[in-house]
Parts: structure tokens; sequence; C-alpha cells
């Protein structure tokens, strides 16, 4: 039998992809090596969401008394929370498993491996069987790197060094916590110990925190995480690990720090070996699979969704990766766009954004002015958060007065920020969402606010 | 001298029109009888709120033990949530004194009353002096209605009864508390009050709660309050008071409730009397002041925005009658319109809404499909909300695809809505919604997996 397309890697690309061709009409098969879900809902996003939930709670019980509530003994169960956070994993994996199965995708628990081309199609070989299909779409993810810095290997083997999959299966609250890398990740889970009760100490080569964030925001948010006892090391250069201790380079000075766990998140790197590209000569670039707006790669039929195409490296990018590839396997042309993909930070507070920064739009040429305000113009916000110094940053391109980009730190900011995505998608202009009625109160309302300042 | 502009009445619409005016340079006066911020920042959506937020914290420090905190001793101290709810109340004031002023608005306090009309414009009288104006808003606001059931006058005299106002400054929770009306005020009453240790009954004419907020939903929310120890008598009728017993009608038979206190939130009546309305012969229809779409009364000049023209009743809705006000005052035309304004029950589970529901778009004739999905397919949301029940339904018109309503109970609810408030305005089609990225893991991806359901 021939598929109409067989998916390898069921991650949040994988899945869906298989989920709508499944529900299209495709004969679908989807492998997947580990997990369904992918590192997103089993050792990522989801997990950590789900973990940072309770940390929330946990600091809310804890500082109450500023609104008024208080209470003694409180007392963080982690195992406890490890424990839930499997459930609803499984939970949420079991959801997606009824999902495939209802679009009538058969789903293969094992290896994927391209093995070559034949006239009927491209042929697979998964657990000794060898299956053909029309199209292919290659969803094989991404794994944390490991960099070759003497000394982190075995770190890792000795489990002293863990990544973003064995750190949230943490059950004890390491009493040290030393994060390597303050991108997303990194930050997240630093907010996450520390809240529940590690010193955190997060060493960062560049000279921020959060990677491209908005540089200023990046800053309200050291600021924030400082104040639950982060500690950041900034232009700093880690230059082996011994055991528990890290060295790093700062200011020229070689200096350590030890500690009972260390977090490894540099960044991630496409799982691009041992799957057989080469066996179609599949273009890899950067350590990447090479794809085209339609997420095709080099090859015909043979498409490349997710971190394994190096391009954002974003769950809900893989998502509309996922749709663009199907329908152009289904014959209806649908290209990917870059521009509004919105980011998160999940700390607390919370960071999101969508479109231009000041720094890329500034880098692009483009003619812009930012409105920025403080969060404390938002009713809402003020009742909720007792001190609080988010802001909000709205980008207006000046030659045709539309919505550019939308940074916020504050409470809520993941939930608002698909609206703004909406803004720029649609290149709206100033004029029309001035026209939009947000509702009030909210802290939602502060990109209008904002437009009017 | 002549001012360019009065308005009369210094609450959500009269507040940022004398803003938006003072910033287009109009001589401005804004004249306020009580605080400035009206109702909703001084004894309605703000410092319901602020004191909502602490009961939730209170809620997850005491229920907290599902997400791995447990803590002892959870104490809710009344006396400081209204005190920190003051503050907050008299910052968010100060704020807006501050950009009154800023925009060179003249604030007087006393009560405006229109006394006529000279050849140099409307006379208006304050603290016995007169002021002359070219353009008058009038935003007197609205009122809690007081029904003339036999005893409610009486018990509302003896402070037995309260309304909106006075619930929010109780400083010590009553131990029963009856809600006369399951709208959105005595719904958000009844939520706070049940969380923090009342024995709460509502006391309903309709035969379901929060008014004409999607049936299904109000449902899902009546159960999710029944929960917290809500007692809903629904199609029932108050027939007197006696103190502090409630007689009501309850499938005929007559019945009582005793409590300790009372909430009468039947609805709120619009301040027509008693502000010279008929001096320049203002119409009126059904007690509030008639407007066209530019908020004009019958009188070239005089506007009337916010609850006063009795249109919509909320905050954001004055606040963009204010701007359509205003522009048209200052030649650009504008027009109101009311197809996209969100409505939210600040409860927990929160619960929103834009645009056509169900029943709506039923009696309009409109051929639609709804697309509704259990908020546990949001990843987030599992994480987030153990035992959840809350649901998403998007309604989509047949005829041209487009988003035409969305309704939403579960977390975020409220911050989430604005974002669907812009695909009902923009009449945001399905397929170009299909393109938009929605940050994963978020609530807000509820809609884009609705669409696709």
């Amino acid at each position: 039998m021939v598929y109409d397309l067989i998916v390898i890697g069921a991650g949040p690309g994988g899945y869906l992809a298989a989920e709508r061709a499944g529900g299209a009409g495709l004969k679908t098969m989807v492998i997947e090596k580990k997990n369904i879900g992918g590192v997103c809902l089993n050792e990522g996003c989801v997990p950590s969401k789900t973990i940072l939930n309770s940390s929330k709670i946990y600091e809310y019980a804890k500082n109450g008394n500023k609104y008024g509530v208080t209470c003694e003994n409180v007392i963080y169960d982690q195992k406890k929370v490890i424990k839930r956070k499997n459930i609803v994993v499984k939970k949420l994996v079991s959801g997606i498993q009824a999902v495939l199965a209802k679009n009538k995708v058969e789903v293969v628990s094992g290896k994927g491996v391209i093995v070559g081309k034949t006239s009927e199609g491209f042929e697979i070989s998964v657990n000794g069987e060898q299956h053909t299909c029309k199209n292919l779409i290659i969803a094989t993810g991404s794994e944390a790197l490991i960099p070759p810095i003497p000394g982190v290997k075995e770190a890792f083997e000795k489990s002293i060094i863990v990544t973003n999959r064995e750190i949230l299966d943490l059950t004890t609250i390491p009493e040290r916590l030393t994060v390597i890398g303050g991108g997303v990740i990194g930050l997240e889970m630093a907010s996450y110990f520390a809240t529940v009760g590690s010193k955190v100490t997060v060493i960062e080569m560049m000279d921020r925190i959060g990677g491209y964030t908005d540089r200023e925001i990046g800053t309200i948010l050291k600021g924030n995480l400082e104040k639950k006892g982060i500690t950041f090391l900034l232009e700093s250069k880690v230059t082996k690990v011994m055991d528990s201790r890290v060295y790093y380079e700062i200011e020229g000075k070689e200096t350590s720090i030890d500690s009972d766990k260390i977090l490894l998140s540099i960044g991630r790197r496409a799982n691009i070996s041992n799957i057989g590209l080469e066996k179609l000569s599949i273009a890899v670039e950067k350590g990447a699979i090479k794809v085209d707006e339609t997420c095709k790669t080099n090859i015909p039929s043979v498409y490349a969704i997710g971190d394994i195409n190096g391009t954002s490296m974003l769950a809900h990018t893989a998502y509309r990766e996922a749709e663009v590839a199907v329908n152009n396997i289904l014959g209806n042309r649908d290209i990917m766009r870059y521009s509004a993909i919105p980011s998160v930070i999940y700390t607390n507070p919370e960071v999101a954004s969508v479109g231009e920064t000041e720094e890329t739009a500034k880098n692009k040429g483009i003619s812009f002015e930012i409105k920025k305000i403080s969060m404390n113009y938002s009713g809402r916000y003020m009742a909720e958060n007792e001190g609080g110094d988010g802001i909000a940053k709205v980008l207006i391109d000046k030659k045709y007065k539309k919505i550019i980009g939308v940074q916020i730190i504050g409470s809520y900011a993941s939930e608002i920020i698909y609206g703004a995505g909406i803004m720029v998608e649609t290149e709206m202009l100033v004029k029309d969402l001035q026209e939009i009625v947000f509702p009030h109160p909210t802290v939602s309302e502060i990109i209008r606010e904002a437009i009017f300042s």
C-alpha cells in the first residue's frame, strides 16, 4: 500500500500535519520514536507552564498579604507538582491520540528513517518494516545543544548538568541552581526555581537576557527577576565544568560558581542526523533542512516543518507550517509568513512580543514611531499588581500609519499578544484600531491606550 | 468667556471626552458632582475587580493543594482588602486628574445643571456660577434602580439593602447575603462573597443568569457558582422586603429568606432628572436621552454619551462614544457601531462575549454555524484548571464565512475577548483567521482550535 503522506515525528508540527491531512482524506501515517506531542508537550512548553502555574500559586500564597490574604506554613510540594504535570501531559497526549484516530491517521511508534525512493514513492523504514508514500513531511524537531566545552558532557552524563528535558522531572528543588544561557527556557526555569526556593544564578554570554527581546523590556524583566533573588552574570562565557563547578570568564577574568544542579539552555539543534536525508539528497543549510516558503525541501513532495527547518523553533510556528505543507500537498497554494509570529516568555511577569521591535525595525530602515506606555495606565493592572513596573510598546510605521509591532511586559501578556498578532498580520491602520472597543477594565486596553498616548 | 465644550459628568465617558477635546485644543471644562472617574472607577468596575483579585488569591491559597501548594490558617482580611481598594481607586483618580490637567481641561467640582441658551451658546450653572459653551456633552451616567417594591426603600435607608456602591465598602463579610438580580453585578458580587465566606442566595426573575449571556455558557457558569455554594432561585419575583427578610414568589408560592445583607442589583437608571434637559428641550425616550449614531441629541451641538443615552451601559462603550462625540464636534465625521462591543463577567471562571450569540443571530435570521469546543483542548487551560469545564463558541455566518460572534467561559476570557472583537469589527473571514498564528500554549488558541473543529 502506498500512503498519500508519511510524517516523521509527532511533535506539534508532525501531529497537526497528520491530523489535517487525515481530516482532508489523505491516507496518512505518522511515525514517532518517543512520545506523541514531541518536546513541546512532553518536555517543553506544556509541562513548564504546568509547573510555572503551581509556582505562581505558591507566590500568591506567600505574598498574599499585599492583597489582604495571609496564610501560614506555605509548603511547596515539588513531588506532587511533578506528578500532576505528568498527569496533565498524559491527558493531553491521549487527547492528541484521540484526534489522530478520529482523523484516521495511522500512528506508528518507532524511529522513522528515509531509505530511498522508488517509482511508487518515498521509502520509509520503521521497526524493520518499509512503507511507501507519495508525500513526505519531516518533522523530527530539535534537541538541546550540548556544547563542546570541557567537562560538560561528563557533568551531563552524571546528571549534574540537565537540559529542558530532565529539569522538568526534578522531584527535589536544588538548593543552588546555575543556569547556563539566559534565553527563554533559561529564564522560565530560573524564574520557577527562584520562586520555589532555589538560589539561582544565570550565566549569559550576551549583554542582555531573553535573546532579542526588546532591550528595555529585557531590562525590566531582569529587574523583576533580580527581586526574586536571581543573580545575572552577563557577558560571561563558560569555559569549563568540573563536576558541579562552572568556570566562566567575566570581564577578562576567570572565576567559578558551585551549585547543586546546572541547567544547560544555550540553544537547540535540529535533529537532522541519522534520518536518511542523504538518501534523497535533501539539502541542509546551517544545520537545518532548507525549505522554501511552502516548507518544501529541494525535493518535490518532501516538506520539512517545525524546528527541523531552523526557521523559528516555536511550536506555534510548527503548527502553521504543518498547515501550509498539507495545504500545498492538497494542491491548495499556501505560504508561510514569519512577520507576525508571537513569542512569549512565561516568567512572572510575562513578556510577549509580536512583529518588529525597535531594533529590528531600525535594522530594516523602517521609519517608525514608538508609543510607549506604563502598565499603570490600566486600571486592572493597578488592581492586580502591587508595585508592578510593566510597560507596553506599540510600533507604528510612519508612512502608512500601520501597526508593525507590539511588546508587552506584565500580567496576561501571553494571552493578549495574539490580538496584536492580528493587527500586525492584517497590517491594521492606527485609525482602524482606534475604532475597536476594548473591554474595560482589562490589561489588554493598554494597547488602545498606547496609540492615543 | 465661552468654552468650546463643557462636559457634565466625569465618569469614563465624560473624562475621556474632556481629555480628547482638551488634547485637540478645545477650551474644555468638565463638571463632576461627586468623584472623578464616576461610578465605574469609584463604585463599579475597578473597585470590584480589585477585591475580586484578592478573593482569587484567597481561593488559590485555599485550594492550592490541587496544584501542590498547601498552607494553613488562610485568613481573608476584608478590612485590608477594602483599604487597598480605596488606595488603588485614589491612585487611578489622581492619574485621570493628571491627564486632564496635561490636556488643559478645567475640572470643576459641583453639580452641573443646564439653565438655558443664549446667542453665545449653552448656559451651564455650577456652584452658583454660570458658564457658556458652544458644545455640550451630557455624561451624567446612571444609578442603581430602587424598585417600588414594598419595604425596599426602608431597608435601603436602614442599610440592610445595599447597591453596587455600598457593597464595595463593606468591611465585614456578611454571614448570609441575598442578591436580588442575577445580572453581571449581582453575579460578580455573589461570586466574591461566596468565595470569601458568605452563604449567598441569588434571586432572579428570568429563567437564566447573566442576562442575555449565551444560555449554555450561563448554565455552565451557574454550575461553577453553585459549586462555590451559591444558591440560585430562578423565575422568582421579589414581592416585599421586611427588614432583613426578602419575600419572593417561586412557582406561584410566596416564601421568604432571611439574611444579613441584601444586594439590590436589578438594573440601572439613567440620571436624567434635575439636570435641566427641559431647558433645551432635549428629547428623552424610555428614560434615557435619545441620540443619533454620532451620539448627538435632537439639539445641534449637544451630545449625550455613556449610560445616560441608555444604549449599552458599559464603561468601554462610553469611552468610544466620548471619542465619537468629540470627533464630530471637531468636524471629523465618526459614528458609533455597537456590533462589536465586548462584555465580560469577572466571576471565576470568567465569561466574555462579543458580537452575535446563538439567540441574537437566530432572532436576526442570520444563517450561521457554531463551532463549539471544550477548553480542555487548550494545553494551558488543562495546565491551570484542575477540573475545569469551560467552553468557547465561535459563530460564523454561512454566506460570507466571516466571524460574527465569540463567547468564552474560562480563564483569561476577559483578556482574550478584545481580539475576537477585532475579528467581529473587521468582519474577518474564517480563511484569514486560519492564517493567524496564535502563541502556544495559551488559552487564546482555543479560538483558532474552534474554527478548525
